[in-house]
């Protein structure tokens, strides 16, 4: 790797920022884009992966409509329709026929309080048209601590739906190609990899890759659904399905209310994923309010018909969930898609467009995630890097962080991820019932014409989302939603110590008024091993500085002695002399235990413990090869010497690199 | 951790040597033991494992005797006994009973040769007190380029040494406990942590540790020899075995030269490890030439017995080997105990001796690998890190590379090495070839009374050595030998690279009078975000330094623009005036790309550029944390921008970096 290639790469991976594409000032980012210069071409590698660099100016360009809108804010929500009802269902299965009852009004309840939280969320958007998500409405309108409160909970959730989405995913492919299984958690980590790398493409590239899939999907969906509904009314409320559904087992419990509640605190996993659009509506176009309205309401008319259109479709059938652990397991949407429309090439692209939008409705998470972290840490409570926009104009560090948390829960699970399904819709339903508290809040304090209604709708919403999240909080609690429960305040308490040390940095630093004490020259001490042209170079320039300046000699052995001192001082004594200059002290300094940076550290040190006032530059001569290799054949004592003269931790020491070339 | 902890940790990580354990200069070895500070106690984890720091002076206590040094020096050569006769007899399998006859007079030859090795060593040993092994007498005697290749199939030897040294031992004790077999790397893995760790304590624990199994075992072997041999000869040479071995397989090949060249050269495993005194004559303590002597003669005379005791039960009762691969595979000195002793205590005391032993067996190359890289390092062809002396004045990078390299090797074979096997002799050959090769124009050259006679003895060793390399290399380059010879000369050319780019950065830096050219002061430019202590500082330093100060503040969007650049400069301006120095100047840089470090770059090029005369110091500001995480809470660009600065490669600029304490 060439050192110029090495700048770039080093820039990309420490400031989090693109490689630099060119060089020139002063210069206009579409001119830059077409002036690209030969430096691009070589790192060619970057810019395959991740597409080359966006300039800020470029900003309008990548933003979205409502088409790719759907697909980047809408696959979770979306996706959800495929385990939500299924899932309310499966709590069912002990009550066998007389659950498939209840499949209607529980999803009639879910649609209502889609509908609730819609509205919610639509005039978040207005309120809020710098992005307004659940974190940003309540730290507004309710205190920081319930903004952070919804901030964690929003991370976690984001956090379990890249694992849990994926692992779904997966698991339905494995479970229809059993050759797969081995390789689980290696197809999930390598969709992590795909989802993370589109994501740092930049936000209209991910639209537009996931616009198939996601069309797909809608179109099978909602022509199954309503290929069904058709037969069913044409029969007159009773089709014969095409391929019969599983028999419901016998009941071996009534329906009771605890039943009903934990299948609708089950179902309500299909609301995850709304609140996705009201973060991200910097990202859409002119009108950025409207288009970020319509993307919401055509995702939630959407998820709304597929709740409908399932549960009808499962009572019409009589189609009770199978046993997700059990042999004969079947989706509710296989079994439905069967039943409509036999096991023919429909149902084959029905399912795999399902399959496939379920390993991608993570990519939500990656859209929404990092956008809540940069709203958090523009606020100071998350690290600065959050808020810095990299090479494709999206927040890379948020991805990032994201994708090595999630790899981290794929791999501890194994890429089987059905514990943590219960910890999920908990910090879904806390943000929306937080986000939806402040907008009450807010109208009261904003006022104006229809203040009283909207505040209505939003007091409306918040009841019922916090009811929920207690609903689903009580029925999950053993099975895992203690964790949640556990982890928010953790996040919390994480965050508020990021925001104190923030703040503690910030009144030590700041200054009001620039200040110029003219100092006193400093000793420069100047550690030599043995003299080189690095060394002399380094030499100079410390005499240039100071008029007092030491060569360090650190004797390992009695070999190197006294007379190596005398033979240097002599040298050192004729070359001042004759630019009549004081000639630099040559110091020994003894080190039985063969250290060579603590006695450097340690000389350092007494200097300044002897006179507080005084300043010292440890001048640092150092080899710079031509090729990283090259590196493995010096020791990297100057490297080490810089950074514990930085840790030492004493005011008065400055470091100064003084560099040879070698080989130019 | 705390930032004195890390000093130690990242001094011990760079440096590679030892943390240090007081500060205090001019301190005899042995008082600072005793007076250690409370520094030594804070490091407690890296004392616990590799012992407190030694100095230079505690040398001669870590020299060791015969008794420690056979544990330390033999491991290697007295366990390939357990494995040299049994690979001659698996060869001999297709023989069948016709092959047992021929044990004799094949061992018989090996013991000769070792024979001849001994002298040739012993020779070696006085005329190179300093350690004289095959690398050091080739080199010496017969060019660099012979020396090199002694030196490259020596490495070579001593990497397969540690993998199939370890790997058979535990083959062996998987094929006892089957139960651990799904284990088997991770025990590899534990053994070589292991005999790294104790390498790492320092010779003379090393050999204290090794003392105990190797004495058990020679103690074991020569009982079940001795107590074997008295048997048959009261019987006549004709004992019953208590414990019948396995009938020989029917004859399936007749006997042929080749199939006993095959055997003798498989069976020529059993010399290996016999160089490791030669290198290893400085660990001796005084006499330390008759010491190192007395332990090369304990080990031969040790092998001598084991391998004539072996041929010998092995005919007495008619024992052949089994097949490795096979189910009923037992291992020959198993049979033979078996067969003397019978299957009881004596038998499990034996057997678990020589597991173990061989398991440790691996120590040898520990012991000698590092000491052969010093002195290929100490002459230029490795890089020097291999000649510095670490913590317990043992030669610790050698030790951490053979680690390093042999845990990849039994990963990449999980543990089972056998292939490997056929590579194995031939370095150790070739080396022994080279070495006696040497002596010959070491006495050739010498001269003096006896001469004569030691260049013939080292004339029929490098003979009859070159021949069997020959042989071995012959009958085993279809099995793999010939990635021997492919890797050699790779070894080869790389450490002439090494030693070619020695002497080219020598010739470039190398100064035979110091001279001192008065520089002008360069140009300061002083990167600026934003206005903090920090960059004040860092600011006072630059006009300390340079009346000619930049103070280069890069603009990512247009948001920060004119007027802060106009504000600044205006207190800029006051600021001087006040104390009438020349006021540094603003300098806005433009970068739609959003990048940092690179328009900084390209300022100072620039400035370079216009003027190849002038020097440019940039002042690099840096917040230091008191603790680890604080970093995570921000970016890293002054690190990235000094690393560029040096990387980027022009004469003129010097770092200087100005720390900034937190919270102190």
């Amino acid at each position: 790797m060439s050192s110029i290639n090495l700048i770039h790469f080093v820039e990309h991976l420490v400031t989090v920022g693109p490689a630099p594409e060119t060089w020139v000032e002063q210069f206009s980012a579409t001119q830059a884009k077409r002036h690209s210069t030969g430096i691009l071409e070589r790192m060619s590698l970057m810019d395959v992966l991740l597409g080359k660099p966006l300039a800020s100016e470029e900003d309008s360009e990548q933003r979205i409509g409502v088409t790719t809108g759907v697909p980047t804010f809408g696959l979770d929500a979306l996706g959800s329709a495929a385990y939500g009802p299924e899932a309310a269902l499966t709590i069912l299965i002990p009550a066998a026929a007389a659950g498939i009852a209840y499949v209607m009004p529980i999803s009639l309840i879910i649609i209502l309080l889609l509908a609730v939280v819609y509205f919610s969320y639509r005039q978040t958007i207005d309120a809020y048209p710098r992005g307004g998500g659940s974190y940003t409405v309540a730290s507004e309108n309710l205190g920081q601590n319930l903004g952070l409160l919804a901030a964690a909970a929003l991370m976690l959730d984001y956090l379990l739906d890249v694992g849990v989405g994926i692992s779904t995913g997966v698991g339905a492919l494995v479970s229809a190609v059993p050759s797969f299984a081995p390789h689980t958690l290696a197809i999930c980590l390598f969709i992590l990899l795909l989802l993370t790398l589109i994501s740092l493409r930049g936000v209209r590239e991910n639209g537009l890759v996931y616009t198939v899939p996601t069309y797909l999907f809608v179109v099978c969906l909602l022509g199954v659904l309503g290929w069904g509904t058709a037969k069913v009314m044409l029969h007159g409320g009773h089709a014969a399905p095409v391929v019969m559904p599983p028999a419901p087992e016998h009941a071996v419990a009534a329906i009771s209310a605890w039943l009903l509640i934990r299948a609708f605190a089950s179902g309500c996993t299909a609301l995850t994923g709304v609140e996705a659009v009201s973060n991200g509506v910097m990202a859409f176009r002119e009108p950025t309010s409207q288009n970020a309205r319509r993307t919401l309401a055509v995702i939630v008319t959407l998820l709304a018909i597929f709740l409908a259109g399932i549960a009808h479709l499962t009572r019409a059938y009589g189609i009770m969930a199978t046993d997700p652990g059990g042999k004969n397991y079947q989706s509710l949407l296989s079994m439905i898609t069967a039943a409509v429309a036999g096991k023919g090439v429909v149902y084959y692209v029905t399912i795999g467009s399902i399959l496939v939008l379920l390993s991608l409705s993570a990519n939500t998470a990656f859209a929404d995630f990092p956008r809540l972290c940069r709203a958090i840490a523009e606020d100071g409570y998350l690290p600065r890097f959050f808020a810095i926009r990299g090479r494709r104009l999206v927040y890379h560090e948020g991805i990032l962080v994201l994708a090595v948390l999630s790899a981290v829960i794929l791999t501890v699970f194994g890429g089987v991820t059905d514990r943590l399904i219960p910890l999920f819709a908990i910090g879904a339903f806390s943000a929306f019932t937080l986000s939806q508290a402040g907008m009450v809040m807010h109208w009261r304090r904003e006022g104006g014409p229809r203040s009283k209604l909207y505040m209505a709708i939003n007091l409306v919403g918040a009841i019922a989302t916090g009811l929920t999240t207690v609903v689903v909080l009580v029925a999950k609690f053993v099975e895992g939603a203690w964790i949640t429960v556990l982890l928010i305040p953790v996040l919390i308490v994480m965050m508020k110590g990021v925001n104190r040390h923030y703040r503690r940095v910030s009144a030590e630093t700041t200054i009001h008024q620039i200040e110029l004490q003219p100092l006193a020259r400093p000793v420069a001490v100047l550690p030599v091993a043995a003299w080189t042209r690095a060394s002399e170079a380094a030499l100079q320039f410390a005499c240039m500085l100071s008029g007092d300046v030491r060569v360090l000699h650190v004797e390992c052995s009695d070999e190197v002695g006294e007379e190596t001192a005398k033979d240097w001082q002599g040298q050192l004594d004729t070359a001042a002399a004759k630019h009549s200059l004081r000639p630099p002290q040559v110091v020994r300094v003894q080190s039985p235990f063969r250290f060579i940076t603590s006695p450097i550290l340690k000389y350092v040190a007494d200097i300044l413990a002897s006179n507080p006032e005084q300043r010292v530059a440890v001048v640092v001569p150092e080899l710079v090869a031509s090729h990283w290799y090259e590196y493995l054949l010096h020791n990297h004592r100057s490297t080490a010497l810089k950074g514990l003269l930085l840790l030492q931790g004493t005011r008065g020491v400055v470091v100064i690199n003084v560099p040879w070339y070698l080989h130019r």
